[in-house]
């Protein structure tokens, strides 16, 4: 094992280091592990793979809590392996989905801000160990991380153990950028002090109790890849209407040219949405967000960005090589968080953020699915997106109108399931324009989201339904009998289209 | 009319006072007007009857807003004379309530927090008149609201003009124990300093531009008496299992004797339970709250509540003559606030509050109906539960477990309408008992729900959907096309009874 003492600064610690196959052999049957790692930036590597060696030759389950979803095939193995009992409060594997949907393991679906917050106050689980990526260790017995905070603070102060994973892949000059803070117990806290994207209120690295750090390992392995599709034409034209309709708000006044701190989602809209800001006349922009992606960088390589904080920094494998083999540029212009105060009601209602968040469908009274494919199958996990459209200043969703080449409207009578509430949703945008729900009734709703956001294909079923809803009455019309059948013929025929002619 | 000038201490404001008539003969068609006034409690009482009078002769419509549910007949009066275009963010009025079901105007449903957010930011209609109750005018321009605040403070900072309705019949003891604060505009603002329910953090009045002061009405007519049901055997079961429940958390050392801020929603389960706080060994408790009720007044004469901040003060006919006839006794030990501030999310989460709030309906995996009757019909609107259930330390829902004489199970297979997701509902209370949804994934959640909760003569059916469910598979298995099947069979047989039976 390739190992680098002097990124052990702190007395005694150096004596700790162990393989990974030892440090693997503490874990017992029914822990609870808290693992860093938030979209594939810093999550543990080599622990996890030794920890797979090991159960080939031993059954065991353990429960996993990380920030949000892993790289490294993470996740994927510890699906394969069986070790899992409960897994959250993220994931994004399509084998770990496969598996957890056909009910293999537990797997808990949290608001991001929650987790750490649970654990403080005792209402999870506790963690047994702490398994977490690091640059360093420092002299005054801080944890630096790598890439990515997530819920690393909160596993390493409510563990009993911990393990540090140094990775010597990953840039030493990320130390600064991180800054940890933690808001108290409820009820005995302060308010956050932080007021601007660029507020630094806390420390460098993960104040710890070195008694409870019981083994370094060592790694040299980069972070995955993001796996971001690039642009279409659909998500093109999404960016397009969504910078129209921010270009409305500044023309009445209720916007600057600086718009308000941007929050995205990841994937391949997010992107398209901030490659448009680029050309665009918005100026001193500001990103306070979960994940940066590709984009956030070239925009603070074009200056139309001057501050970005995130708690996490997911890249190509192209922009990776440039941004960490240079980071000392970006440093002054960036701040990683743990995700309790990247995605803090608090702060994002402060701060006012404009959010953008990737629905799989919206109904015609605004309400949002993110995650459950009808209203079944869980994708990924509402992720961030509930602290952001709840407590935002403007709470955008946007999706393509159809899917599966059509067969699909992602624009329904009712959504199968409901993540966000038509409270929380201001404006919905797909790549046929955008609907502003803001201070609308249902009602008022219906016929601006099947004009402005329905695929042309699907606007007359639609119609359809919202008539004979009518004919119903209610504050919100539905043909109860009739409002989820889209998507059971869809089971049943392969297509969600002419569904009113077949039943007719 | 009667007057008292001694109320009008603002140089020159004298000379506005006129009488009802007159100031409603200033509303004009089209007119967006917002009205004090807050769960029955310190809405104005003389303009709007004489606006409805008006409407006999002349026909026009106007936009209402509010801070919650009005008294006095108000929105009875406003939807049978037909005057309204839109009315937000809550109502509670049966005739008001039948007529938005009919679609006669709209209604928009919104977090109570967010309302006053909004105004602020420009993004509802411009409000043109403000008309507030008050006890009195100071010397220094602050209007003094008297038993709510609701939304008065925002009402007033962004109307054009400003007409008050000072009301005699409230007594002017009430001076001092409001607190004004408004957070400031999004990207621009300081952190509430706020970190106990005691602490007082703004002004004792609306400060406003008196200039904007267009009249001053006088009126002499005491608030609507609460209309709680009494306690009855259900009810006090509900209680009985919550603060078992939360002794069960004082023992495991997550809460101490005195709990946490509580919050409780109106009506006789919410009563009951803070009767039942009565007899328990709980002490120093404190209220951190909407509206303050009955049994807030009982815990403060009996010690056990040492505190109480709320935004309205809504009681009983007799408690009314009890509390404002010596109201000095509770000055000490109350705050009123903006219904922004007791609703924040900032302020919730930091204060870690206990919460408590009646569904219409839960489903087995946990989602939460609050509004609407069969997923199409609004009862009331969201209200403030949604702010509190996302923010707070315990999000509690209460809800018999059945209703029509059993025709209804109140736990169904999936709630015909969503108001607050799994991720928001920690706890579900029903006369049956409890089920502790904290840290469990959806099919973990499922047998706990109907053992605890679902009455036994629903017990079986439920079961049989979730089995059938099952071999469907899903992360939240369903049976999509009977999921809301309970719902339509009750609208054709009466009943939710024997549905397994009768479609087999
Ligand atoms: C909603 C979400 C799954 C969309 O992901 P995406 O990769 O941008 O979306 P895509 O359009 O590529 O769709 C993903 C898949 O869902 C399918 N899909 C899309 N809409 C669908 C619908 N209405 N019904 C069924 N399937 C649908 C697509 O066909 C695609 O299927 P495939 O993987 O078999 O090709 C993703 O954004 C997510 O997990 N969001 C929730 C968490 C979140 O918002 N995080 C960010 C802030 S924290
Ligand atoms: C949910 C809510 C309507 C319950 O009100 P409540 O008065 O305590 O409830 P009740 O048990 O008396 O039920 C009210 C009515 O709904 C009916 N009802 C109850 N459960 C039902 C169900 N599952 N399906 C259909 N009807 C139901 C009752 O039969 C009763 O009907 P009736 O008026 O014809 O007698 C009320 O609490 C509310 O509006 N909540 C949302 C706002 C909120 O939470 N505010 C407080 C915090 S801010």
């Amino acid at each position: 094992m390739e190992r680098d003492d002097s990124r052990i600064q702190h007395q005694g610690l150096k004596d700790l280091v162990v393989s990974a196959d030892v440090a693997a052999s503490w874990i017992q049957d029914g822990m609870t592990l808290g693992l860093s790692g938030f979209t594939r930036a810093g999550d543990v590597k080599a622990l996890p793979h030794a920890l797979v060696e090991r159960a080939k030759t031993e059954p065991f389950k353990v429960d996993v809590f990380t920030g949000a979803s892993l790289g490294s095939d993470v996740d994927k193995i510890f699906a394969e392996a069986g070790i899992l009992r409960k897994r959250l409060p993220f994931q994004a594997d399509v084998t770990m989905r496969r598996k957890m949907n056909e009910g293999e393991f537990h797997f808990v679906d949290q608001h991001l801000s929650h987790t750490s917050e649970m654990l403080r106050a005792n209402t999870l689980d506790q963690i047994d160990i702490a398994i977490i990526e690091a640059i360093a260790v420092t002299e005054d017995g801080e944890i630096i991380p790598t890439t990515s905070i997530g819920n690393s603070l909160a596993f390493a102060q409510n563990a009993d153990e911990i393990i540090i994973e140094i990775n010597l892949a990953q840039t030493k000059d990320l130390q600064g950028v991180h800054d940890l803070y933690a808001p108290g117990k409820q009820g005995e806290r302060q308010p956050i002090p932080l007021t601007k994207p660029e507020d630094r209120i806390g420390t460098q690295g993960i104040p710890v109790d070195m008694s409870k750090v019981k083994g370094i390992v060592f790694t040299n392995q980069a972070d995955s890849p993001s796996n971001i599709v690039p642009p279409d034409e659909e998500t093109n034209m999404i960016a397009d209407h969504l910078i129209n309709f921010l270009k409305q708000e500044v023309e009445v006044g209720r916007l600057t040219k600086s718009l308000a701190p941007l929050q995205s989602g990841i994937g391949s809209v997010a992107n398209a949405v901030f490659h448009g800001l680029l050309e665009s006349d918005f100026e001193d922009l500001k990103v306070y967000s979960e994940v940066l992606q590709d984009s956030v960088f070239d925009l603070l390589d074009a200056g139309k960005v001057t501050f970005a904080s995130g708690c996490s920094i997911t890249l190509s494998d192209e922009k990776m090589k440039e941004v960490f083999g240079n980071f000392d540029k970006y440093k002054d212009q960036l701040i990683l968080r743990p995700q309790e105060i990247s995605n803090h009601p608090e702060v994002i209602r402060r701060l006012g953020l404009i959010s953008i968040n990737t629905a799989l469908e919206m109904d015609i009274y605004g309400n949002v699915n993110s995650t459950h494919v009808r209203g079944t199958k869980m994708m990924n996990g509402i992720g961030g997106s509930g602290d952001f459209a709840r407590n935002a200043r403007l709470g955008i969703f946007v999706t393509k109108s159809i899917a599966k080449d059509g067969k699909i409207s992602s624009i329904v009578p009712m959504v199968s399931h409901v993540d966000h509430t038509e409270h929380d949703v201001d404006v919905l945008v797909t790549e046929q324009g955008y609907a502003d729900l803001r201070g609308l009734a249902p009602r008022q709703r219906v016929e601006l989201i099947i004009n402005n956001c329905a695929h042309p294909m699907y606007r007359d079923q639609l119609r359809e339904y919202f008539q004979e809803a009518l004919t119903r009455g209610g504050h919100t019309p539905h043909v109860l009998e009739k409002a989820l059948s889209w998507h059971t013929q869809y089971e049943k025929e392969g297509t969600m289209q002419q569904l009113v002619a077949i039943e007719a």
